[in-house]
C-alpha cells in the first residue's frame, strides 16, 4: 500500500464510496498495532492476544524468570481472553501457585509445565513423532509434547532410542515411516538426529540438550554436531528448548 | 519384526503358504541394506540411488571437495538412475566440465550450482517464501531456490529486506501472509528471522551466512542469534547452507 | 607543555611575573595527581573525589564485592564531599546496611541499587529514551535509569517492545521520534537494537543481558548480534551493564 | 493511533471536515513504508533513499562484497538523488572504477573509501577527536575521520598514542579536554580507551582493530577488554568498525 | 547378505533344506534388533541386555541424573539377566539406596561408584597401569580402576606423578615397562600423557580432568594439551570420564 | 633404584662380583639419556634412533614445516640406522625431492606420505579396520593406512559409510566382526564413532576431520561430538591427525 | 653421561681408584629421582622434599580440594622436614583446623593462606612491588604477597591504581622507579599491566583476576588483553594465580 | 607531589633559593612528557627515543605492517639518536630494503629480524637458556636470542628437547643448572615448560608457538597448557611472541 492507494482509499472514504468500518479494516492490515488487542499486565508484561489469531497459538509464558504472584496474574490476563494457557519452566513451587489460581491447571511434572485448556477438546493429529536418544533427555521432549498437544497435536513419543544401540532406533521403524515431522531431543554426541535424518523423508527437527559433561559444554557438542548433520532435512532449535521444537512440529504438521 | 515373527513368517515359507518374493519384501522392510541400490564410483563415492525412493530426492553431490572428473564420473552415474540432478558448491571450472559433459545441464552462477532436470517439468508448488537480509546474502539464497526448484517447488524470492529499514519487510506483508513456508538468509547481527517470526504463522527456516566483518566471526554470530530467536516457530541450519534450507522448505511445504 | 615552556614560568616566577598560586594552578593541568583529592578508605579503596569534577560524576560503588560495613564506610566518606552517591548491584542485605546508615538512601529494588541525594533538585532533561526486550531485561534497564536520574536525567522507560512482536516497538513512534538518545536492553536474540537503529537517527546503545538459556551463553549471543547490528549508530557496552549504559546515555544527552 | 482514532480520522475525512492529502501525512506516521522512497538496483539492492531524510545520513555502501559494476550501478542510483555518497572497503580497483564515473569523487587511500560530496560546504563541526594506539590502527580511525567528515564533523585526529608510553596520551591533554566526543581505535591489549575514558567527561567510542597476532584473535582481546573497559562512559563498535564509530561519533557530537 | 542371498536361504527353507531355527539364526546377523534382549523399565530406560554378550559388558548406570528409586528399579532389572553391575557419579543418598536394596553391593567411595559382582571372580589380569598428576585426579583414576576391575582387569594405580617433580614418574620405570596399556589422568596442564608417551611403546589413553582453576576451563586446558600430545600412541577422552578410559583400557588390554 | 641399590651395584662392582658392562647395563635402565642415540642433523632436528628400540617404531618426519633439502637430510640420517622411514604431510614437491633421493621411496598421493621400506616384509598382521564417514576424509584415513602399514599391519580400508545412509555401515557387518580394532574418520557431525561403538565390541579410534564447512568450525564439531561418543570403547586423536591413528591401532593390534 | 662415561666411572670403582659414596654421587647428578626425598602421605600424596633444595622452596599445598584431616597430615610430613609451610585457598573451616594443629600458623585472612615460619627471621629483601587496579584484585595481590614474604622478600602493595584514574598510579613514581620487579593483579580490562610495562624498565608479572562480570569471562577477558600488553617486559600467569605470581615474583628478585 | 610541595618549589624559585634548571629537573619527574624526546615520523609512527633511558633499550620496530620505505624512515630517525636497532618480522623484501639502507645491518633469517649494532660490543652476559620443543619452534627462539644478544646478553640455545624424548632435556642438565632465567618456546601441547620447571630453580619464561595443526587452535593449546603450568615459577607471554620473552629473559637476567 503506497501513498496513492491510501490516497485512493481516503477519498472514497471522502465520497462516500467505502464506510468507514471497511476503511478502517483495510488500514489495519498496513498499520501495525492497529487494532491490536495488546495489553499491560503490572506495568512490565505486555501481552499479545492477537498473537492467538495473527500465528495460531496463545503467547507462551516463560515461568523461570517470574514469581509465583507475577505468574498467577499474567495467566489471569491470558486466560480472560483465550481458552488455552502454557507456562514453561516452572518448578514446584510455581506450579503449585498456578494449581491453586486454576482448577482445571495440569502440571506435568517432567515437562516442568503447567497448562490450562478449556473449551471442547478435538481429537489430536497423528503424524507428529518425538524421539529422545537417552533418559536423559526426556524433559525436553516432554516439554515439546505438551506443547504440540495444546496445539492439536497427538504426538507419539519414544524414549531411549540412541545411537550406541542401533537396534533400538530400528526396531521403531514403523513410527518412522508414519511421521510426517520427527522431533529429535539429544545430548552428549548428538548424532541421532543423522541418523534419523537418513532414515525418514521428512522434516527432522533436533533439539540440542544440556545432559552430558565435560565437553559436552552444556549442549554446545550435540548443537554443533546437528548444525553439522549429514543428513538433509534436519533443523536446529536452541539447546534444551522443548517448547519451540514442539511449536514448529506442530506448525510442521499442521492442524 | 522379533523372533517369534520371523519364524512365522519362514514358517510360511517352509509350508508354501507364502511366497519367496513377498518373504523377501517382507523382510526387505527390515533388513537394513538388503535389496539397497547402492553403487560405488571410482572406489570412493558410495551412491545410494534408492534414496530418492526413500526420501524423495537424489543424493546431492557437495562438489567443492572432488576434481572435475570425479563430478563428471559422479553425475554420470546418479544420471543413469535418477532424473534430476544437483551439483552444489562448483566454481566455473567445475561447472564448465559439467556443462562440457551433459548437455542439458544448468549452471546457476549465483547459487554456484549445476543441476540436470530431465523428464516433464509440472508447474511448481507454491508457498515457499525466500527471503534475504542484505545483497551479501544472496548466493545463499539462490542455493536454497534451485535446490527447492528441483525438488517441484515454485519459491518466491525477494532480496535485501533486512531489519536496518523495517518499512522493506512490512512492505512485502501480502508475500509473508501468503507463505506456508518462509526461509530467511542472514548474516551479521541475524535478526530478520526473528521479526519474521513474529509476522507469521509459518515454520521460518533461518540460514546465518558468513557475511560481515570482526564480531560476526564467520556466520557465528547470526547463528546465536537465531538460535535465540525470541519468536516461536523458528529453526536454524548450518552457515551458509542454502541447500539445507531449500531441501527442508521443500519437505515442509510439501509437493 | 614542554621543558621549554616550564621553564619560562619558572623563570616568570622568578622574575616576580607570575604569582606562584597562578604558576600552580597552570601546572596542575599538567602534573597528573597534583592537587587530587585521592583518599584512602580503610587501606584499600582509593576514592577520588575530584572525579565529580572532572568527569561530572562521583565514583559509583560495586556494591557486589564489598561486606556491608565497607560499603557503609565508602559511602560515608564520599557523602562527605559530594551530593549524590550511586551504590549498584546490592542486595538486599547491603541495602539494608545503607538505609540504616543513612536516612535518605533510596533502594531501588527492581535495579538492585541504592542511592543518595542531597541538596537541591532540578527537573530532570528529557530526551533519554530506555527500552526493554522483554521483561526480563528489567532490572537492567532499571539500573540505567536509576544511574541516569542521578545524572540529572528523565528517561522514559518503555518494557517488553522486543521484535517478536513487532507492533509492540511500531507502537511507540511518538517516543522514538522525541528522544535524542536511546538505550536499549535485550537478551537472547539482541535483535532489538538493530530494529531501533533503523528507525531513528539518533545514538542507540545496546546493553546485552544475560536472559536466556541454551545458546544465549549468559549473554554472548545479545552481544555478539549487537556487534553487528546492521544499522549504523549502536554501540554497546557490557553484558548487563545497565549503570554503564545509563552513564553514557547521561553523557550523551548532557546536561 | 488505535482503531477509534483511525475511525476519528476517516470520519472527519467522510464529512469533509480533513482533506485526503493532510490525512495521508498522518497516516503516514504510522504506515511503514507508506510513500518510502525505496528503489531496487539491478534486482538485488534496496536503496533506502528516505534514510537521508529520517536518520540523516544517506545509505552507505559497502564496497568489498560487491562487483565494480554493481558499486557504479548503486552509486549511480544514490547520487541522483542524494548530493553525498560513501563507499567503504574499496580496493584500489573498485576505487578506479568509481574514480572513473565520477570526476568529483574522492579516493580516500588510507581509509579506503571512494566519497563524492557536492553543494556547498559549510565548515565542519569541531569536537570530535579520534585517537589511535598504534601506528597499525590508521586505516580504521581515517575510515572514521572521511565518514565524520561527510556528515559535517571537522574532526581532528592524533595517531600514535598507546598506553605502553603514556606520555603520549597525557601530552594531548588539550585536544582531550576540548572534545565533545572521543574515537579511539586500539588493537592488541585495546587499553586506551580505558585510560581516555578516565581523562575525560565525555562519551568515548572505543573500536577495536584486528592489528596483533597471536592471542589478539584478530581483534577479539582488544574487544573484550573494552567491553570490561573500567572507566564509565566507554562504549564499543565492532572489530575495524571505523565507519560505525565515525557516523556514531557525528550523531553524538551533533550538527 | 543382499536380495539374492535372502532369496536362496528362503528357498532352501521352502525347500525343506534349511530348517527354520537355522535361518533364524542367519537373518539373527543381519536384522538389527531381532532377537534383541531389549527391556524397558520404568517407560523410560531402554536397557540392553544382549550389550554383553556383543560387547563384553552389561550396559553401565549413569548414576547422576536418576533418582534413587529409579536407580534401583534398574539395576534390579540388571541383575535379573547380568552378573555384573556399574553404577557411576552416584552421591552418598544414592549409594545408600543401593547398598539397602542389595546386598552385596560395593559403595567405591573415592571412584563415586557402586558395584554388584556375582558368580565366581577369576584373578584379574595384568597389564594395565593406572596414573594420575595430582591428587585432584584421583576420583577419575578410581572411576577407570573399578570399571576395568569388573572387566576382569587387575589394575595397577600409582598416584601423584605429575611432571613437575619429574623424579616422580621416572622412579615407576619398571611399572611402565611391564605396562601393555597406560592410562593417565590430569588437569591443569595436561602433559603427563606426552610424557609418558614418550617413555612406553603401548598405547596411553588420556583422560583429562577438571582439577584446576582459571585458564584450566574446567578440563578444556588439559584437554586440548592432549589432543596435542607430541608423542605418538596417545589418545583421549571426555573430560572426567574415568569410566570411558577404564572401558577402553579393558578392551586393548583384552581377557 | 634408589641409593641404596645404587651402592649395591656399585659395591658388586668394587668387589669384582658385577662387571662394568652388566653393570651399565642395570644402569642404563634408569640413567635418562644414558647410551641414547640420539643424534642431530642440521644443528636443529635432533633424531632419537633408539625409539625404534623403545617405541617399537622410527620417529615418522612431519614433512608440511620443513623444507626439501632438510627433509632429504633428515631423511638420510634416520635411514641410515632404520629400514623404515615415514614422513607425513608433504606436498608433491617434497614428495619428488624425496623420490629423486631415494630411489625406493614411494610417494602415496591421498595419503600425502612418503616411505622407505627396506628388509624382508612379512605378511601384514589382521585385525585393523579403516573406515570413513564420507569421500572428503579419505586422506586422514590413507595416512593412517600408511602408517599402519608400516608398522606391519594389513589393514582393512572401507570409505563412505556415514550415518546418513546406514545401510552403508550396517552392510559392512562381516568386516566390523572380524575388527580387532576400528579407526573411524569423520567431519561434519562425527556421528560415525558413535554408531560404530554401538556396533562392536573391540577399541575405536575416532578421528575427526576438517571436512565441511560453517558450524564445523575446522573439525571442532566432530571433535566435541566424537568426545561425547555415548557408545563407551571410543577415543579420540587430533583433527586430521590419520598418522596418529594409525600408529595408535597398531600399538593396540600388536604385532 | 653417556655409556663411556659411566663405564669409566665404574672401572674407577672397580679398580678402587673411586669410592661407592663418591660414585654414588656422581651418578645422582643423573639419575633422576636417585636418593629423592619423596614420601607418601596418606597412600596418595607425594611430597617432595627436595624442591626445596632444588628450587629454593618447600612444595605448596593447594587446600581447596583436601579435607582438613588430609591438610594438617600433610603439613605435619612438610614441618618435619622444612622451617616453612604455605597452604593456599584455605577457607575458615581449614584454616581453624590448622591453626588448632599448629600453635605458629598464621592466617592470612584476606589471602585465603596459611603459613608456618620457623627458625630465624632474616629481614626481607626489598624490590618487588604489588599493584592492584582495583580492591576486588586485593585477595590475589595478598596471596602474592604472603608467598613471596615466606621466600625472603619485603614486597611493598598498592592497591587500587587502576588506569581509569591515571593520577592513581602516576602518584607511585617514586615506588615504581625504586622497584626491581613488579607484580600487577587486575580484572576487568587487565590494562593496568600494559601501562605499568611503559612506565618501568623491571620484569612485570601480570595477574588476570576473575574480578568482574559478563564479557570479562572470569577473567579470560583480562588475560587475553595482558598477553596483548604493547609494553615490552610483561609476562602473565593464571587466573586468580596470586602464588605463581609471588613465587616468580621472588625467584626474579633474588635473595 | 601535591599542590603544597609544588607551591613550595615555586616559592623557593621566586625567592630565588632555587634556580629554574633545577626546578624543571624536580618537576619533570612528575610531569609526564614533559621533555620527553617523541619524535613523529611520516605524519604516523610517534618515536619514544627517551625509551632508551627510562628502560634500557630502543623502541623495537614491528616491520610486519610497514613498507619498506616506511622501514627505512623509521629506521633512520632511530639510528641518529640510539646505536642500536631491532625490527622483527621482516620478509626478504623489507629485509633487502634495511640491508640497502644501512650498511652495517644483519639480517637474521631464521628468526626474520634485522638488527644493527653500533659503538663497543662488550661480552654478552651469560645465563640465559633458550630451549625448544621442536624443530617448528626454532624461528621464535631465534627471535628471542637475537633480541636478548641486542640487550647485552650471551644466551645459550638448544634446540628439540621436546618431552616426547625426555632424554634430550634430561640430557641438558649442566645447562639447566647453570641457568639463571630460561626461556622455552613450545607448541602442540604446551608441556615442556611444565617440565623445565620442576627441574629449574629459576624463571621460565615460556612463549606457546602456534607450529601444530587441528586442536592447537594456531597456539591457543599450548597457550592454555603453559597457564596451567603445573610447576611454578612459569610465566607465560604471547603466541609467537620471541621478542617479548627475549626482552623480558634479558631484563630477568639483567646487566
Amino acid at each position: 500500500m503506497n501513498r496513492t492507494t491510501v490516497e485512493d482509499l481516503l477519498d472514497r472514504v471522502r465520497r462516500g464510496d467505502l464506510d468507514v468500518a471497511d476503511a478502517t479494516d483495510q488500514l489495519a492490515g498496513v498499520v501495525p498495532g492497529l487494532d491490536h488487542a495488546a495489553e499491560r499486565v503490572d506495568g512490565i508484561a505486555h501481552l499479545d492476544h492477537h498473537r492467538a489469531l495473527r500465528c495460531g497459538f496463545p503467547e507462551v509464558v516463560f515461568g523461570a524468570s517470574k514469581t509465583p504472584t507475577d505468574l498467577v496474574a499474567i495467566a489471569k490476563s491470558i486466560l480472560e481472553r483465550s481458552e488455552t494457557l502454557l507456562v514453561t519452566r516452572v518448578d514446584n513451587q510455581r506450579a503449585a501457585a498456578l494449581s491453586a489460581a486454576f482448577e482445571d491447571a495440569e502440571h506435568h511434572v517432567r515437562a516442568q509445565a503447567v497448562t490450562v485448556r478449556r473449551g471442547e477438546r478435538k481429537p489430536g493429529r497423528p503424524g507428529l513423532l518425538i524421539l529422545t536418544a537417552g533418559t536423559g533427555d526426556v524433559p525436553v521432549a516432554e516439554e515439546a509434547r505438551v506443547t504440540a498437544e495444546l496445539m492439536g497435536q497427538a504426538p507419539e513419543v519414544v524414549h531411549d532410542v540412541g545411537v550406541a544401540g542401533l537396534h533400538r532406533i530400528l526396531g521403531e521403524s514403523e513410527r518412522l515411516k508414519a511421521a510426517r515431522v520427527v522431533i529429535v531431543a539429544a545430548g552428549m554426541d548428538g548424532a541421532l538426529p543423522s541418523v534419523v535424518g537418513g532414515l525418514v523423508g521428512v522434516p527432522v527437527i533436533a533439539v540440542p540438550t544440556s545432559v552430558g559433561y565435560g565437553m559436552s559444554l552444556d549442549g554446545l557438542a550435540p548443537m554443533l554436531s546437528m548444525m553439522n548433520a549429514c543428513a538433509p532435512g534436519v533443523c536446529v532449535v536452541n539447546v534444551d528448548n522443548g517448547f519451540g521444537a514442539g511449536y514448529l512440529g506442530a506448525l510442521i504438521n499442521g492442524t
